[in-house]
């Protein structure tokens, strides 16, 4: 067996690594066998040489068994999950989740918290009132034989390898590495006990990835190490070049969700990505023949009312006021709101959607850090949209606050993130 | 100020860090600030993308200002050592610095210890007697103003940065890397306090380096760092494809190091490297005015008897028992000889001088850790050189031991570190 400074050296100098290698390694940091130190020099080395399929699959294996893996092949129905890269804005959990379950599809759906720019789906969900996501893996797992739909957080004995070597990451300039970010998230998704897996990844000025290519790169690695574990995968790709829909902020995403589930007008853009995502789910799952066939399903769910029921299903399954999904007004509200408005005349050219998002963890509605709290009241109605013509003075966002101390340095930051350019 | 991770991003990017950065870098992380798993991260990010000469530089002088810098300028005399990159059987230092020193010149050395194959100079001097060489920098200041020489240990004032990267680099699989050998010998030996440095840079089957451009590339860096922090540098290449001289171990290199000082036969090679080095030395300081007039005093210094003079004073000085350098007896002696020979007639064609040097290791004249005990009478005597042709049952290598466990495998190595080519 070589040593962990020869796995080390053998990826420095960019030789391919034995699956049992890495899984060795996997199971010594998990354990605390191999020290940060020997972990963090390995994922450098990994992050400037790259990993082969063959090495990406061996470390999504290794990271994936490091916990538990939630077994639903007892389950007579395909069991589909979807999977975001993180946007700002984007609520389509909470209306997907409803809406494929509704058909009959199970969602098995382990989600995250916002962190920095983006916003994270569970945070969301705390929003609606007694509303948990901290359920048990057994608990997760009777509410989807049940119900076919839970919505929770990771729980610790899921891919515990990937959070430690995620914190790792964080402080040693190792995130954005496409083989290191397929492993963290397809182990983590794998452990749910699904057939398929849906894949939004995101690019534009509010992604992770800023450019196309980068986006369509990071999808072909997810999609591929998908495959290669024997499961159905579908990616496509999303432009955050602005807010997904109108909202963003806890509370005031879920409202925007539920809109949709209760066939309200809601933003073509947000409507169009749940239904895509939806279609594809179902297509995946064998519920659809084609993607055409999975989108009238879905907008089926919609009309008869089947999604919105489900969804308070869900609300009323873990936990939440159920009367949330057809009353948005029992969702907290924030106390003040102001309106930013255009100095100059002229069409709305460019969002820096990741400095929005930012203005949004100012405001009290995300967190820099996994411990800082959020407010779910507060947030941002975008009142404005790329391409849109507007008047001085008209209205670019609505902010919806608490803290009247935050504001001056919220508004500084929105006014710098909307360009409007004189025609 | 940048933080941390944003400086171990800059360099993962193949980014030029600022002198400032990079100093606090190596503040923090010989105060405890900057964790290892993150000067590790930056370790191996340094070891892809390289350093440029100013970061090299400013790497050098943090490490150099972690610790006490010792101040010779009171000195009349210039101040001058050697540095080797570590070589098997290489007991050039015993023989040089009294020879450098009787001719006028100070020589402060500061040396290590032997690890893996190659053997280290304190190792040596300490089969000498009652030789110590952990004197404090204080008696070592003393002593260099009294007698012009000596020969100690890295103490804990000296670069204590070096230390704790040096430790981090050996488990992280980022030791060899140009620019950080390069800071972590600079740095060590520009706080002796000296004017001017020789390099033996090794190459060769024996070497670090292997190949002769490697060792040229260390060459060159060493140089102009050296002479970029206003010290006066000449390098030389060195050939280990077959150990320096006769004798590898410890007493039995001090002997044939005191053979050469007293002016009796020694290898072609031993004597030629080290009256080079000292000739270079010598011309370095301004005592000669070229190599040629520096080889010139070096002779007679050996011839005239007084560099031998000046190693009984450094033996004295240093707390040995000074009769040693007249009678090799008076070091210690293992208590068996056995030989190793020919299996068939021809020509020795090649050496691996690693292994031999490993062999060596395993008969416990070195160590592979630094906690590892050495027994400083056992050793080699190399009975062939490269070319030499030789019938079978001829004598190969003389093995001087205590420990008949170790031998079967000690014969072992050294017979498969010997080619011999049938004509």
């Amino acid at each position: 067996m070589p040593t962990t400074v020869e796995l080390i050296r053998r990826k420095r100098d960019g030789q391919e690594l034995a699956p049992a290698d890495i899984a060795a390694l996997v199971e010594g940091y998990t354990r605390g066998d191999v020290p940060d130190y020997q972990m963090a020099a390995f994922l450098m080395a990994v992050f400037l040489r790259g990993l082969t399929k063959a090495e990406t699959c061996a470390l999504t294996e290794a990271m994936l068994h490091s916990g538990a893996v939630v077994d639903f092949s007892h389950l007579p129905v395909a069991k589909v999950d979807k999977h975001s890269t993180g946007g700002v804005g984007d609520k389509t959990s909470p209306a997907l989740a409803p809406i494929v379950a509704a058909v009959g599809v199970a969602v098995p759906m382990i989600s995250g918290r916002g962190l920095g720019h983006t916003g994270g789906t569970l945070d969301k969900l705390e929003a609606i009132p007694g509303f948990r996501t901290d359920l048990s893996l057994a608990d997760f797992r009777r509410q989807v034989e049940r119900i076919g739909v839970a919505l929770i957080g990771q729980t610790p004995e899921i891919a515990p390898a990937d959070k430690k070597l995620y914190a790792l990451r964080d402080v040693t300039g190792t995130v954005e590495s496409i083989p290191l970010i397929t492993a963290s998230i397809m182990s983590k998704k794998l452990a749910e006990g699904i057939d398929a897996l849906a894949l939004d990844v995101k690019f534009g000025s509010g992604a992770f990835m800023k450019s196309q290519a980068a986006a369509q790169a990071l999808a072909d690695s997810l999609t591929s190490i998908g495959q290669a574990m024997g499961k159905r995968v579908a990616a496509r790709l999303t432009d955050t070049n602005q807010p997904l829909g109108k909202m963003v902020g806890n509370a005031l995403e879920i409202a925007e969700a539920q809109q949709l589930l209760r066939g309200e007008p809601v933003p073509q853009a947000l409507r169009e990505l749940t239904l895509d995502l939806a279609a594809r789910m179902l297509a995946l799952a064998g519920r659809a023949d084609a993607v055409e066939d999975g989108r009238r399903l879905a907008c089926d769910a919609l009309a008869s009312g089947s999604a919105l029921t489900k969804w308070q299903e869900i609300i009323a399954a873990q936990g939440g006021d159920p009367r949330v999904a057809e009353d948005d007004r029992r969702l907290p509200q924030a106390a003040h709101e102001t309106v930013v408005r255009a100095s100059q005349a002229g069409r709305v050219t460019a969002m820096d959607t990741e400095a929005i998002g930012m203005a949004a963890v100012v405001l009290g509605a995300g967190r820099l850090t996994l411990d800082s709290p959020i407010d779910p009241a507060v947030g941002f109605s975008m009142e404005v949209k790329l391409g849109d013509c507007i008047a001085a003075g008209d209205a670019l966002v609505r902010i919806h606050y608490n803290d009247d101390a935050r504001l001056p340095e919220v508004v500084r930051r929105l006014s710098d993130a909307i360009a409007i350019t004189a025609d």
